[in-house]
């Protein structure tokens, strides 16, 4: 986030390199409850995409927990705290057994970082595998293993350490919905890489990937995927890190973590955490086994983090746990996401805009075409989407044309409803638009009740 | 910082990676207050070294600052926010004119990341000249410009695209305190370095430095050194990178910033901060010129940190530059600081083991050494001194022999006294051991109040 002191307003304060929302109208949010933010003037916002609110905004208990122990101390961990060992204890308690070594750090990005190094120690190999629009953080280490970033750099961006698998994207990827083994053809696809860098020479530290891809596209790998992956993987010397960071703490309902959609066969080398951890609270986890933590401890390198697992993130990262339990927040993600992708399928019967409806839990993808069979990615109507009437919802993936779903887990049945409502009625709009400008086979349906900005959008002029 | 789920105790649950203080029978503090810690039995511990504890551990305005807006508000910045914009002018007006553009993140080591990642792309030079010694962060891109920790790795840790400039340190560098001008000299070395390193075909992207070298073993750069080397990096085509992450906001008493010391001629192009800018909370910030900043924008690459810059971190951040200038703890910092060093001369006086006494507010060091004149470093000596009874302090440097002080901003003369008093008499004590063990030199002085635990050190069985 960049600033700048030689501007009057906060709009202007905020820097190019930073995008907000709504940037040529920028609202100020002042206060947040639940799943629901206000501005300036009092406005309700319901809000579809923080997942960094984790179990709600300004949650009583978290906030009663962080002020509890700020109170009493807050200090780095040269000292013991009993803090960090309960929380590691929790932590580790929704995890397979073998991965039983907590590193705390700040973000996400220090902590996919850190991954690295681990697995860069533990067999002495450099590179790494990564999927295709992968986000991985913003430290060099993780701009280097980003195509969602390095591709936009040209060639010279993508680093010879640096190997890009295709995104098991069944829905847009080589293999398809209609692939009698998708999941193995993807994998496959991993070994030739694998192969080919070795003939190169090259030796594979791990294979990273988002348990599901979230700025890629809100892409879920098919199961069974990284099982075969893993067992190339570590054939070749490497680890396999899930990148838990945008879809952990139970996002997904039926379970604590996203890789476990996989089976339960499936136990990555390394976990890392982020956003949701600490509901907003700058903190992060790596987790490993006890043996790639003693190949990095015997480096002799001590490592040491100011920050990390001081005692009031652990405080607050276990009142993030406390509040998922007790409100059993699992249990609303596979409700409420289980009836927001049934209405959204719905819209998919209704709108030939709707090529792709996909979701686990919260976490939810809408893939919109500009026509079914060739799934053309319909951007500039993804972009004009997103702008709902007091509702925050983004877009992304490689062409930035799916609405991406991944609200505070408290997220409710007539929210999902009132979304999928107003999308609906944009939409219909949209298709009438279309037939008034470029009439095409598109049937009307639903009310007209839009501005002429609508027509600037649809024919760019905007 | 790490933790193992199969531990019992909270001693053995940090992993061997982190080292904790008083490894062998680790405290364990519960609260803190001011400087003072209390352990789990009520015992009360004189911090000596905790400089993120800036304005005194569990801060009630910074508290009170944190839950008020805790309660109201914490997300990500792709929203506009007053706290954001405020912070950014009061933190600014504390620099130079010219560096006017914020960039907030998490932790010192993302600001040193983001530093280089702005250097590099300001010319599209990639090199970087960094300091003997020098430690600047845990993020893989750090750990390749910090010395400190590379040179562990042995001979294959330096990265080609690195250059180790000699420390400036006066008392133990290759020009010393009876140099006519030890700046220029030292100077003069980073000048060779670029020539050499433009003979063989590299590029030079920024010189990065502590404006005063803290794990180096609290080096204080002579007046003049950075304004030579910032001239001869320029000509390179490099920028200056000043990192304040250990000594920044006020330490110094007489500026807020290190490298002020240097000279009112002397602008940094890029400044980072950390540690002490949150009292303990996660948060840090880059400051640089619109020039480089607008390089960086121009990219194209979008620069997102979850986490950086959000209303609270803003508010807890803005709170602390408050109870700096409302307690006048920099006033506090040069007199406390100056008595503390008067108290710690008087020691080098009468203990032959004080080889140099340096400081600047409170920011002190202390290098003991076995022989004056060779300057040997006295490693199990200050191991042994920095145990002293209830006063936490530390040993470092590259010889690990080096007394390192950096207490909160609120150390009292009183504090001063009671440390240098129980360093007196721990220096005593080793002096009349030294004596009936292998006879020397020493003179007799205080009373001998050790167990044999003394000797054990002394004589290397422990």
């Amino acid at each position: 986030t960049v600033s700048d002191k030689h501007s009057q307003t906060s709009k202007d304060a905020i820097r190019p390199s930073c995008k907000v929302f709504f940037a040529k109208d920028p609202i100020k949010i002042v206060r947040a409850q639940g799943q629901y933010m206000y501005d300036e003037n009092g406005e309700k916002y319901l809000d579809c995409i923080n997942n960094v609110a984790h179990v709600g905004h300004s949650h009583p208990d978290v906030i009663k927990a962080a002020v509890k122990q700020m109170e009493l101390l807050n200090t780095n961990s040269r000292f013991l705290h009993d803090n960090l060992v309960q929380y590691a204890k929790r932590l580790t308690a929704t995890l397979p057994e073998k991965l039983s070594i907590c590193y705390f750090v700040n973000s996400g990005s220090e902590a996919n970082d850190l991954a690295l190094r681990l697995a860069r120690q533990y067999r002495g190999h450099q590179d790494v595998i990564t999927l295709d629009h992968a986000y991985h953080g913003h430290v060099s280490s993780l701009i280097d293993i980003s195509p969602y970033k390095f591709n936009q750099l040209g060639k010279e961006g993508k680093k010879e350490f640096v190997h890009v698998a295709p995104s098991p994207d069944i829905y847009r990827g080589e293999y398809r919905e209609d692939h009698p083994d998708a999941a193995s053809a993807y994998a496959d696809d991993v070994k030739k890489i694998i192969e080919e860098a070795e003939k190169n020479g090259r030796k594979i530290a791990a294979f990273i990937a988002e348990s599901m891809q979230s700025c890629g596209g809100q892409i879920i790998p098919p199961a069974g995927y990284f099982q075969k992956v893993a067992e190339y993987v570590h054939k070749a010397g490497g680890v396999f890190i899930a990148d838990e960071v945008q879809v952990g703490f139970g996002r997904v309902g039926k379970h604590f973590w996203g890789f476990q959609l996989q089976g339960k066969d499936f136990v990555p080398d390394i976990v890392t955490m982020g956003k949701p951890i600490g509901n907003g609270h700058p903190m992060s986890c790596v987790v490993t086994t006890r043996e790639i933590a003693e190949a990095f401890g015997a480096s002799g390198l001590e490592y040491f983090n100011t920050f990390g697992g001081n005692p009031v993130s652990c405080a607050i990262g276990l009142a993030v746990l406390n509040a998922i339990e007790k409100e059993d927040l699992q249990g609303n993600a596979i409700r409420v996401g289980n009836y927001l992708t049934e209405l959204l399928n719905k819209q998919k019967e209704k709108h030939p805009l709707i090529g792709d409806v996909r979701g686990i839990g919260l976490f939810v993808g809408v893939d919109l075409v500009k026509d079914q069979l060739r799934r053309t990615p319909a951007t500039a109507e993804a972009h004009y989407i997103v702008h709902l009437d007091r509702i925050l919802l983004s877009a992304d993936g490689p062409h930035r044309n799916i609405l991406k779903f991944k609200p505070p887990m408290c997220f409710t049945m007539e929210d999902a409803k009132l979304v999928v409502d107003q999308i609906d009625e944009l939409l219909t709009g949209m298709q009438l638009a279309q037939c008034q400008t470029t009439p095409k086979m598109w049937k009307h349906k639903g009310t007209f009740t839009f501005s002429t900005h609508l027509y600037r959008v649809l024919l760019g002029h905007n």
